[in-house]
């Protein structure tokens, strides 16, 4: 009988291991496929790149053993050499090459130069080919950056006592409403793809008191633009016990250090590669209700008002650049949205219930969260949804909550994709996402 | 203007907090929600529900302040009151109670009571009640549970070099094959909910050369079993540079053996509330080849060989027997499944193309984890799906990361529920699903 037992060591080194390593001469071998050849005719600079990063091997026709004419770029290898400190080479080594051994080649030439520090394509071009320009050294290198937030906002709220959860997203109705909804044939019966995991989390904080998910929400909306996807990556939590709605901003906030602080810690060399700063997050975030951030920048830059009820994307801009100039802050807590704009499940403000006390978070300009505090009280929400002229019998299990006692509760969404376009100054949510969905792209 | 600064502190106690104090007549505050008051005439046994288990308080109708008649199970409190350390009292303390707020009281009785150790309902009802009777302590400890396994996963392979990746679930095509998929309109066109990220997974090793995604995956499959789900969470990983198809498994063995010693360390008070201990992963994990297996299995139990290119679930409960009696092991890799029920990209044995590099990990007899090498030869992928009658012009996205170099590579996927429901002996993966979906069940 054959037995699987712990994981077989492989024998070949990491980045990381090499430059632990710290001594010359060392002889390694290391897997990689072959990113770029700079030929110099008797010898040639040959970078690698690893998971973690490109090595620079150098290449003699003499003493490396092999033709490196036989090998096209993007052939996966394993190299063999000795390190070459030398702190003009990134990492601070090189390797020089005394043998090859081919895994596989590619079958054609890339369509486009993939092996560059910049592609220079226009987004199309990108998309359509994103299984092969993903491999490209900085564009992979938001992808680790995107990863880093994940685990930010997940580390964070693991230790405040968040539980993560899975909820289903084929679902029955939507949460947020409106017609921008995919519908999907469910064995004969119409079902949703659900737009939030609202009610799921909110049940969740009937059992856990506080819960997160991430994962996949989706909207059908019909137009394209630079801000908006129609399958997205949802950052939620939902917590019990709040005092007030500026519990959640303040949770988000400790958050957002938290992640920040990760990113510098252990992504720095991907913001490097990127040519990005990773930006502070100010110990005192503002704070400004809707009607006033409005007014105030309205007045400021001398811009009409013609959404009383909601924020355009250009007055979203006009904000952020007001506090940017006089509070030095990207980021701006809005507070205090309209009524008529929000869910059903949002609390009114008591003291003025044309307000509900919820807020945005706004990063440079753009909304990057949605959240508040939600309704707890049954006939509280029965009556709002009635007045909405919603049916209630098709809440049955979302009112149970209701119905069997909830604690003050609320949460928060943050759009994943949006954060990771903001913080590297990309100007289409797209350039932020593997492999986007929009209204005319179903693939790759 | 208003800032929004770190975490406000509440003031109130958490049940580690407690513990951690240790010291007796100390005055709290706690937060949750009544679970259970069993009274005793001039006194009573109040139990508290929180985040982290259950709090035990006493009340006395004299020294309390308050009428607890006025205060139905399931109200959300704020409980105050004075620690009297007493080894009987689950987690070793009591709280004497000396006030109480009442933050929400429900409006109507629980329809079941689900402040027992168990509950006894029917699945259907409990489903049906979801919601509410999730707020069980032992139902809500199978997800804390749940979580356990999930970090685990996900904590190993990042310390193994791998990215987390977010690949989408509406795609333009299936990658497992066959008719068990939801379709859906995407805006006028026919799109798919994803059966797995498989070609998403394959893709991102030309990239990041290791990857792991934990998210949804769909299957539109028309039986009702005890052990599908048409909505379930898939563990994949994916792997670059290997040697052998057995380089997974025993990156999966390894991976089993973090998570099972972080259950240990972290989750063993939810285990004790299931009432189950935590297997030992063993050091060898027994590895025996499809063909060997379905011998093996049919002479020791005298069982005819029905169907001799799968296993029958009955099959897989008997080899579960067989290696749990022969070898003591609950675990066992079967390998080198038949080709013509594996699917397109699978590597087919060199020494025998009847056959693929692949495995499935069974679990108490049950199958937990399909796996195996890839195809990385892109004449190799191409004649084997013309072969298969496959209109290779429909997979360009995907045959591009063969044409342009791929490593020789391969993965798995666990299904979540079922290691859950294996472990805690459950005998309907619905058990082990939050809000499960199966084709009657699309609510809550």
């Amino acid at each position: 009988m054959n037995f699987v037992k712990g994981i077989r060591k492989t024998g070949y080194s990491e980045i990381d291991d090499i430059i632990r390593g710290n001594c010359s001469d060392e002889k390694v071998s290391v897997v990689g496929s072959i990113y770029n050849i700079r030929d110099m005719s008797d010898f040639a600079f040959v970078i690698i790149r690893k998971r973690d990063g490109l090595i620079q091997c150098v290449y003699n026709k003499e003493t490396s053993g092999f033709d490196i004419n036989d090998i096209p770029e993007e052939s996966c290898v394993v190299a063999e050499g000795t390190i070459s400190r030398d702190e003009r080479a990134p990492n601070g080594f090189e390797l020089h090459l005394t043998g090859i051994k081919v895994l596989s080649k590619p079958v054609e030439k890339m369509p486009v130069a993939i092996n560059k520090r910049k592609m220079g394509l226009n987004l199309d071009t990108n998309l359509n080919l994103r299984p092969i320009t993903l491999r490209n050294n900085t564009e992979r290198s938001i992808f680790k950056i995107q990863e880093g937030i994940v685990r930010g906002f997940r580390d964070f709220l693991h230790g405040e006592g968040f539980t993560e959860i899975r909820s289903p997203k084929i679902v029955s109705s939507g949460a947020e409403g409106g017609a921008n909804i995919f519908t999907l044939d469910y064995f004969g019966r119409k079902a949703f793809l659900a737009q939030s995991p609202q009610f799921y989390k909110q049940t969740m904080v009937g059992v856990f008191e506080r819960v997160f998910e991430i994962g996949p929400v989706y909207r059908a909306e019909k137009h394209n633009t630079s801000r908006h996807l129609n399958e997205y990556t949802s950052m939620d939590f939902e917590m019990g016990f709040i005092e007030s709605f500026e519990d959640i901003m303040t949770m988000e906030a400790a958050m957002l250090r938290y992640t920040f602080n990760l990113l510098k810690t252990e992504y720095s060399k991907y913001f490097i590669i990127q040519g990005v700063e990773i930006p502070e997050i100010p110990e005192n975030i503002p704070q400004v209700r809707f009607a006033d951030a409005k007014r105030m920048a309205s007045e400021k830059y001398n811009k009409k008002i013609k959404n009383p009820y909601d924020l355009e994307p250009e007055e979203e801009v006009l904000i952020g650049k007001l506090f940017k100039e006089e509070y030095n802050s990207d980021f701006v807590f809005v507070t205090h949205y309209p009524t008529k704009k929000r869910p059903f499940y949002a609390m009114e403000d008591p003291e003025d219930p044309t307000y509900t006390l919820s807020f945005d978070l706004l990063y440079g300009g753009m909304e990057i969260t949605t959240g508040g505090q939600r309704i707890h009280d049954y006939q509280m929400q029965v009556d709002k949804m009635i007045s909405k002229g919603m049916h209630i019998e098709e809440f049955d299990s979302y009112l149970m909550i209701h119905k069997h006692g909830m604690p003050p509760h609320g949460g928060l969404g943050i759009g994943l994709e949006r954060i990771v376009m903001k913080l590297l100054g990309q100007n289409n949510v797209r350039q932020a996402t593997l492999f986007p969905r929009d209204l005319t792209r179903l693939e790759p």
